[in-house]
């Protein structure tokens, strides 16, 4: 042990992956628990990551033609029980409200009263409550499509919890949409799982699968659930972002129905897309490292900090000027259409500590600024993502400022994709199938496996065997299945039109 | 009545104050009510008025040094029992979660299962549950000041409720902000007081009073509070948003200790501050008319909206075309730091029927663009505020609109500041306030008397007994109170030191 370097987060992904995990969400102070069982605190560096995330994400989604709108917190009891598999997905972890107000027990202490007459389930998701709104606001085709969006926090009493990854409370968007035809329903699905997928790539420097989930993975109530999936710095796959076609079977449990242009009544065919918090959890488990977070610059809620070192109390003054001054310059810059957004840390503490805690949160690029640089009229800059450090002139650094963060991205995407590349097999046996997943590699003791690319019946059971024997299954149904060929299932040998994506998930 | 205009709105504000507005809520497609009790649904134009609000307050609590964050739904009882006056003011009305789970009744329905230890509260506010975090955040005078704002929804079980105006479940921004000093945190509900009356007055263009609350009027839990009352339609006042002065007592509640720059252990000073889609409500009542709503600009959702009218069909591409040149000419031009923003109506519905959903809906100005205008390179424009309908030149319109809308948006402040101007009195005899207050005006029957300028000896017993007898509060104390000079209580005839303001409220 001797020999090891020393970092700033312990344990490391090689030693302890999911300890690690929790210690970088704490290090970059992103989030932390809260008294309240499961629900956590996004802290000030974490939600305004969050709010990056939303800004992205929303503008793509008003691009595409969407408007957003808000639809209550509440869903009574009645109305989640309208689709049958919908409600059998979700009652066995919903928080529900039972009475509204407290009122002085017999022992003094305050006790539940005013029982509601009917129970309020808190929203786990709106398929029910927005559906029969819809019923209300769709007459005639020329009502059609509604597409709408909501950006809302939901609440799924999860009994194990983790930070982002899987909470009782969390924030996301859920977009809701109501179509004349199926056909149009279908690439509304689709249209917006691309945007997930260009989404991930282009602003989380996130590389995905996409593809179908299988039924033992659908979304409750969904007749296809279309998935982005990544990969993690363990091998595992994590669901990033869902976008399901519902087809008729909401629309008949609200009664969405409209006046066709024939003139009948027809019920409409709905969509529902999501995206949580929880792509906060992808991202550090994309690109962390064992010195903490590291953020691609084109969501990081901060590009730059300045860092002045004073020696001598009496260059305080020139060494916070000269560190002003590049401040404002860089301001000026933009990248990926955002400003460049600049920090001046000049708080009063020890310059290691104070170093230390924005590479702990990631940010992309520091450079102190003391005596000699004032001097040189230079920086002495560090890169998060590849740690170089070098002493750069203070034209280079403001000038050079926008190409390098978005090398930056480019380098964390491409990196990722690396990384996805060496984890990923085609395996055609199920002894190699089993080896893969539960041999230990030496050099990277956290990876337990990747995503296997195998041949598959299309059966519940095969799915069923392997995940029971191996806790893998099946990630996604790749859109281009027939395009890897014919094969033989890797379970039970019978025929396979192409492969399918298998891997340990979160 | 054969006489009486033809209004969109049916009861005008003069006919029916109460039902003219909820008629305003729906017509303009603002919000609605749900199937849960009291908690509304906001349409997409009423939630894209609640966007433009949240992205012009977020701008200014950036700029005062605020950083976002985000705290559980849930409060254990426990912790809302922690501030004896706090628990008060809310456990009689609020959402208890008791169970976490629903699962299948004797009589086959689903019942809820999972009885929680403690039950929890949905947050009606969130100092108690922020507080237990800040109590763990501070340690030493060096982590002070915090300056964290939320933006969330929140639940109050109101029994009656309003759209907008008064409902269960609601979305609003809460501060919430720690200091090391009480001269620091009065500073900094001051500051945030004076957000809300510049965001009030130059973003909503709503004129508000601002001052203090009554001790009866308070924050429950607050050593102060400071508001903002605007005045509405009605003459009725609206308190649109508050600061709330917490003293040291959330800090004991929470434990929320810092040791000083002396060595010591003290409690933290705290405040809170809030305003929620209760600004909308405000909005309406300060500028819709009889014929629906009347966007502020600076707020609107949208500022043109061009409607091509074909009367014959060999002209509509050409129509439709000039429409797209105009549209884009305008997106070209700014107003309040923001694009202008253009739709253009192409539904195919009647020409009044379309022309009539937008003046509804307030869009600030339309312009209707038909075969006649193509040929002399016009459009036919109609602005909301004074309802002005006159032919302009292409160049005109396009060139003029940031001025136009500019001078709107000064035009309904100054309308509003008018109007409250003409309701406000000084009154110094019980006789004239009682008969202000329960006149009945023949030319304006909805209004409720208005603004009243009183002396008050500062007695809880004279406010009570003026609240009983007509429904009139004390809105707010002034800050400059004593520059109206000393008088004699209106009710006791005890000293005063000054005016204070009286009026009905919502």
């Amino acid at each position: 042990m001797g020999k090891k370097k020393r970092t700033a987060i312990e344990p490391t992904r090689m030693e302890n992956y999911p300890e690690w995990y929790q210690q970088v969400v704490r290090a970059a102070e992103l989030a932390e628990t809260s008294a309240v069982r499961g629900c956590m605190v996004i802290k000030p560096w974490g939600y305004a990551l969050w709010e990056n995330i939303q800004a992205g994400l929303d503008g793509m989604f008003k691009a595409t033609g969407h408007v957003n709108a808000y639809f209550p917190l509440f869903i009574p009891k009645s109305y989640l029980e309208k689709e049958a598999e919908h409600v059998e997905g979700f009652a066995k972890e919903c928080a529900v409200v039972t009475h509204h107000r407290l009122e002085e027990g017999p022992d003094g202490g305050l006790v539940p009263a005013g029982e509601l007459e009917e129970p309020l389930v808190v929203r786990p998701t709106s398929e029910t409550i927005i559906g029969a709104t819809y019923a209300k606001w769709v007459q005639s085709y020329r009502d059609l499509p509604i597409l709408i969006n909501q950006w809302a926090n939901v609440v799924r009493w999860e009994m194990r919890t983790r930070l982002f990854l899987r909470t009782a409370e969390f924030l996301w968007q859920e977009g809701h949409t109501v179509h004349e035809t199926e056909a149009e329903a279908l690439e509304e699905t689709r249209k917006m799982l691309d945007v997930y997928e260009t989404f991930a790539e282009e602003f989380m420097a996130m590389p995905v699968l996409v593809g179908e989930k299988t039924e033992a993975e659908r979304f409750p109530g969904a007749v296809s659930t279309l998935c982005i999936e990544a990969m993690m710095q363990d091998g595992k796959a994590l669901q990033a972002g869902t976008s399901h076609f519902l087809g008729q079977n909401f629309a008949r449990a609200s009664e969405i129905q409209y006046q066709s242009r024939e003139g009948r009544n027809e019920y409409a065919w709905t969509t529902s897309w999501g995206v949580s918090t929880r792509l906060i959890g992808g991202m550090i488990m994309t690109h962390a490292d064992d010195d903490g977070m590291v953020m691609p610059p084109r969501l990081a809620p901060q590009h730059v900090v300045l860092l002045p070192i004073i020696r001598d109390e009496g260059d305080r003054e020139a060494i916070l000027a000269y560190a002003d001054e590049i401040a404002v310059a860089l301001r000026e810059g933009s990248v990926f259409e955002r400003s460049i957004e600049v920090v001046v840390d000049d708080r009063d503490i020890k310059p290691g500590e104070k170093g230390w805690s924005w590479v702990k949160k990631g940010i992309p690029i520091r450079a102190e600024i003391g005596g000699r640089e004032l001097a040189e009229q230079t920086v002495f800059m560090a890169r998060r993502d590849t740690g170089e450090k070098l002493a750069v002139s203070r034209e280079d650094f403001v000038g050079g400022m926008s190409e390098r963060l978005e090398a930056m991205q480019a380098g964390l995407l491409a990196r990722a994709r690396d990384f996805r590349a060496a984890h990923s097999r085609e395996i055609d046996s199920m002894d190699a199938f089993r080896a893969f997943f539960t041999e230990t590699r030496e050099e990277e003791p956290q990876v337990q496996g990747g995503f296997v690319w195998s041949h598959w019946c299309g059966g519940a059971a095969c799915e069923a065997a392997i995940g029971d024997e191996l806790a893998v299954t099946i990630r996604c149904i790749p859109f281009d299945r027939e395009a890897s060929g014919p094969g033989a299932c890797i379970q039970c040998g019978a025929a396979s039109v192409g492969r399918v994506v298998f891997a340990k998930s979160y």
